[in-house]
């Protein structure tokens, strides 16, 4: 089996990554991340998803001093009704966005995959129901597929290792259709940027979840608890 | 003063790059990375260089566990006579190389920028005189560059973050040329790989950084003490 390293955060579309990247045959290995975000219960729910799923996750402690985002500062307000949230991410994009999460997160993850000799890297990025964020659209990911032909060892001597976003251009409504078919266990997910004992209900990844559960025409599992 | 991000290891090509910037009118904001290199000592010099130079010094610890890299894995040997190193690093890419390296490094500079609303970061990367890593050729930062234009806010709202590598096209003797006659203090910088109580002499840092001098026709500080 072809070993695949996922981004795990803990969340509905990572989750579901996951098992969709271990549907193609690849043997997950998951990668979170604890960067001082305000939902950090979200590590707790990707250590119970690797598990439920029989894979392995590393989680890394990374340092953002300079903050600069509401999912990190306290000091910030999370908004409730961001105009950047829902279809297509129109308007401004919001305080939540953390400066270069994701290119971050994704060199961490081609080192690791460098390292252990495989070629592929999963993310649960998506560009119709989210948050407007730059390093989620599919231009983004298309160039830093180019920047990893240049950037290793792997990519200059033999094959590039490569960002697969097999949710990019999907609903959430479809995104969660696919993953209760491929038995997702949504129930140990979470979504919610408060980090509450229960979601707050009211932030944008509260709202796009349960927008998404609403049309796929099910129960979202995590809220009935 | 428009701020700079600069990324200073306390090597030569990086304390060099820093007097650039501020000879270039910049505030520099240094950035350093403990990442597990057997030549810790570095982080030292780099808190020498800056103190020197008037300038802020952020040093972030980061977890490669995987490893994959002499640099980090203290079971693996440093090479002595690699064949990649010299001029224009001809061969393969040798065991020092660090899965990744500078896209990490980048990604860290990238948030940091945004987050305190700066355009420009520095990196001494040099792939004239160097120990031919793929993340420090000219076409992995002029990648890295477009990436920068899609990853940030800033980039998407306003101007893209700019790597600047100013030293990329020089030799190392014209690298040290230049930082003697802007005072660069390279008594405090360290290069050797091996990290010990004194240069090795023999790894392919020290080799590129004894040629430099000589070729400069300047005595190397560091060795006369």
């Amino acid at each position: 089996m072809k070993r695949a390293v996922v981004l795990l955060s803990g969340g509905l579309d990572s989750a579901t990554t996951l098992y969709v990247a271990r549907h193609l045959g690849y043997a997950p290995q998951c990668l979170a991340f604890h960067y001082g975000q305000r939902h950090e219960r979200e590590i707790g729910s990707a250590r119970k998803v690797a598990a439920r799923a029989g894979c392995s996750l590393e989680v890394l402690k990374i340092d953002l001093p300079w903050k600069g985002s509401a999912l990190l500062d306290k000091e910030m307000k999370i908004p409730q009704r961001s105009r950047a949230s829902g279809r297509q991410g129109r308007g401004r994009i919001p305080a939540t966005y953390v400066p270069a999460r994701n290119t971050i997160f994704l060199s961490f993850a081609l080192s690791f995959a460098e390292a252990i000799n495989c070629r592929d890297i999963f993310i649960g990025a998506n560009a119709l129901d989210y948050s407007g964020y730059p390093d989620c659209r599919p231009e983004y990911y298309k160039m830093f597929n180019q920047l990893s032909a240049l950037a290793t060892r792997v990519g200059v001597e033999r094959e590039a290792i490569r960002i697969q976003t097999p949710l990019m251009t999907m609903r959430k409504s479809q995104i969660i259709k696919l993953g209760l078919r491929l038995g997702v266990p949504y129930e140990l997910t979470w979504s919610c940027y408060r980090g509450g004992r229960v979601p707050c209900g009211a932030c944008d990844s509260c709202r796009l979840r349960a927008l998404g559960f609403a049309e796929a025409g099910a129960q979202d599992p995590l809220v009935t608890r």
